[in-house]
């Protein structure tokens, strides 16, 4: 992962030229002449970890898995969001942790818990370090120094063939993760945008969902069990398939961002990898007649893995992207499984997708978008590079109140940025309802922070205004924290605060991220 | 609903003369001529709440909704597990609640739960009152008395016809919401065996499943939104169909058994009312081979409605009840929604099964368990008219650990019990792993309650040894409280804890419930 842009150099995009005719005639915007400094020229802020600090920590994880040094600061200095690679480009001594930290397992953790407790200072723990809301930033909060709790080295592999669970450390990559599964003849399945980098304890800590939703359902539906180490001790949660034992204290830790305590491995549900591939998609007059049809799929079963469908700017740039022309509303879809179970389910979404005015492009539109799956966040550097600002944010709501939070949000989006390119997708779908995801495309212009930060906080009102979600998969960080008591209630804040209290009592964990 | 017994007097059954001779030949017992009182002779202890008390409930829900009246408290004494049903056959002054309080609306509980806060009041939330694990039974705790709030007058329908959610008032029954949801041409499908009396938020606070938990999934589940009133205040939990907002407090007032708040409505997710239905009934040579048969069919996704499938023992009984002779183990399913989707599964299921050396047997089993399906409660108090204890207890684990659970839950009975009949059903399955439900049937013995407390006790420490969970739908109450701390950790009872005094910080609602 490169630290001032998404993913591995080697796949870096370029702008066609069709495209940088469209950013110059519509935004006014061309290449921009950037003056970002080179990796060995960033400067940080000066660790504060003390050398008795330092001693400590090295005196539980060894002194090869302590760092202070800027080259191992630099990739653990927060996430990916635009704001992110922005701030990454300024010439200021930018912020950082004061180490990095790579505790090995379980007892490890507990220690180094013990200690930050005890010397004061904070831990963030991070995985691919992926966050688009700020959640792995380096907030020292009251403490005098902040580390980095890198999980890479939590690795557990286990599988039950019988049950179909497998047990993997927090620590895994998603492709690492899929690559054990495959050795064994089985699936996770999933495939977030995120998914090259992100590490298996961050999908749980902030309720990532993939592109398969649909049909292998979101990560925090996958999981049957988490261990959990805090301040106060461990947690091992998630006793059977299904039980009426209480709460399910599950479900607090999964999307809990590091604030209660440090996911070291999760259980999870697994499937035999698919033996048969179906795609198609289909082209759709409209907003409206599209989504009343894959509301229809959703609610009447018919499963396909994948489905999404883009409003009409976001279908006109993908077929500008592949140098096509055309008006309407895209709908892709995938199927995945038996051949049987994938015949079955492909009839079903066919017959639904056409009763609802959908007319059928074939396989090639899908398996384009398949292909390209993983690559917008590619495609946002080269736009940045080009003078373009390129974000992206999303919320979920039901049915019936889709197209009035859709509208508000565009609204409010395009009122604040001017000129600009706001489309939508449906990313996830539910019976009761859906998830819309938005990329917007303005003008970087004269300050760019500041012009993001005003649509973003735009965004959000419209989007509590209007009975959304702050965040459908996320998560919180620091960027949607000002939501979260309109989220949950004050009630529900204090809630959180409680339990926060009990399980990090010193308050050590993952500071100002998360519980306002 | 009867205080000492099941149901509905007319609804009563009687055993044949086959299985007088059954019970007579294997447990040795007959037609006990117990000395019970009748209803009118039943002594309860004494109301303790004072005329200021009453003054001040009837001060906010009006003086027709407090009672203090016998013929009101006795209803509202406790649940109805066999050991609820024993010891109300006693000629001591009984335990019951010091007065019924029905308060019609969110505002009222909100001002209930206050002047009992003030007062020192405990107050148990009181749905259908089938808890048969002492969930709502009248404890007083450290007050000095104790009222039933009963829900009754929350009655809540609203339904959205294109998100397919209803919300639903916490104190329609089963059979009302179901009725209001038919006339639109909807269903929600669960139907526990409590069906006929519980309530929407006794589903919801206790995490109950329904026999068609393959299809339509377990109550909470279905479960989008919950209005919540505690002592500190309302929460209204579930924004959108899915989110990664932090973690998912709705899962802690699922299952929360009114120790946190007092459920008031339910949002759901409903269907519409199946246009069709199969059945199917399947006979294995034995538990192991029909058990890897139907974990098959919730790997593979064939997904029918009801998937149960009994053991040897339950078999045996199944067959003669039905004045049938034969052996092997019985698995029935049932589908339901269009007819194509019916088919479609109907056809997947019956391939898997046949796969795995079941044989049909045809409809007639399938629907014979369905006409059945809430009656067993019946059979109990017939079984106790004739010396017989009858109890069940359930649990759940993975498909790999399922049939050592259940070897080690049937020894620890049968060990504790002696002469008896232990039988056990999957009764829901998941992708990885079913709940196992038991069943048995043994002489009352001189001292019934005795004889089972001890046999319960040897069956909780068999599961929680061998990894099962205390309680797949029954929920927790009194009765598997001593096993929360294994079950959740002594760190998970800690935060329970901590949730409880900030939603409750008088310890007024539901007191030694659930919480260790």
């Amino acid at each position: 992962m490169k630290w001032d842009a998404w993913g591995e150099p080697a796949l870096a995009t370029r702008l066609s030229d069709d495209i940088k005719a469209l950013l110059l005639n519509v935004l006014g915007v061309s290449a921009a002449d950037v003056d970002a400094p080179a990796r060995d020229d960033v400067r940080l802020r000066d660790s504060t970890l003390t050398a008795a600090d330092e001693h400590a920590l090295a005196g539980v994880v060894g002194a090869d898995y302590v760092s202070t040094r800027d080259a191992d600061r630099l990739p653990h200095a927060g996430g990916k969001s635009t704001l992110d690679l922005l701030r990454r480009k300024g010439r200021e001594p930018q912020d950082a942790p004061d180490a990095v930290v790579m505790p090995g397992n379980d007892a490890e953790i507990t220690a180094v818990l013990h200690i930050c407790t005890e010397r004061g200072i904070a831990a963030v723990p991070f995985g691919g370090g992926t966050s688009v809301v700020g959640g792995v930033d380096p907030v020292r909060g009251r403490f005098h120094a902040v580390v980095a709790l890198d999980l890479c080295r939590l690795r557990r592999f286990e599988l039950d063939e019988v049950s179909l669970e497998a047990t993997l450390g927090a620590g895994l990559p998603g492709p690492r993760a899929e690559e054990l599964l495959a050795g064994r003849g089985y699936e996770l399945g999933h495939y977030p945008q995120s998914f090259r980098f992100a590490t298996i304890g961050g999908f749980a800590a902030t309720r990532s969902s993939g592109q398969a939703s649909s049909g292998y359902g979101r990560f925090d539906e996958m999981v049957t069990g988490l261990q959990v180490v805090t301040p106060a001790g461990v947690l091992d949660l998630g006793r059977a398939p299904g039980s009426a034992a209480g709460p399910d204290l599950r479900e607090l830790f999964l999307g809990s961002e590091g604030v209660f305590g440090v996911i070291t491995a999760v259980r999870l549900r697994v499937h035999p990898t698919p033996a048969a591939r179906q795609y198609e998609a289909w082209m759709f007059p409209d907003f409206a007649t599209g989504s009343a049809g894959v509301r229809a799929v959703a609610q009447e079963g018919a499963a396909p893995t994948v489905l999404r469908f883009s409003d009409e700017a976001e279908t006109g740039i993908t077929l500008a992207l592949a140098g096509q022309t055309g008006s309407g509303c895209l709908a892709v879809a995938a199927f995945e499984g038996s051949p049987a179970h994938v015949a079955a389910r492909h009839d079903a979404t066919r017959a639904v997708l056409t009763n609802a005015g959908g007319v059928s492009l074939g396989a090639d539109p899908a398996e384009a978008w398949e292909r390209g799956r993983f690559d917008a966040p590619y495609l946002r550097d080269a736009l940045l590079a080009n003078g373009a600002l390129c974000e992206t944010l999303e919320t979920a709501t039901t049915w019936a109140n889709l197209a009035a939070l859709k509208d508000a949000v565009t609204q409010a989006l395009q009122a604040t940025l001017g000129t600009s390119l706001v489309m939508c997708h449906i990313s996830h779908v539910y019976p009761t309802g859906a998830s819309l995801y938005f990329t917007v495309v303005t003008a970087l212009g004269d300050d760019p922070i500041d012009r993001w930060t005003a649509a973003k906080r735009a965004a959000g009102e419209a989007i509590t205004a209007h009975k959304g979600t702050i965040t459908h998969h996320h998560a919180v960080g620091i960027d949607h924290r000002p939501w979260m008591a309109q989220e949950v209630g004050e009630l529900g804040v204090r809630v959180l605060r409680a339990v926060k209290q009990t399980l990090d009592p010193a308050g050590i964990l993952n500071p100002d991220k998360l519980i306002p």
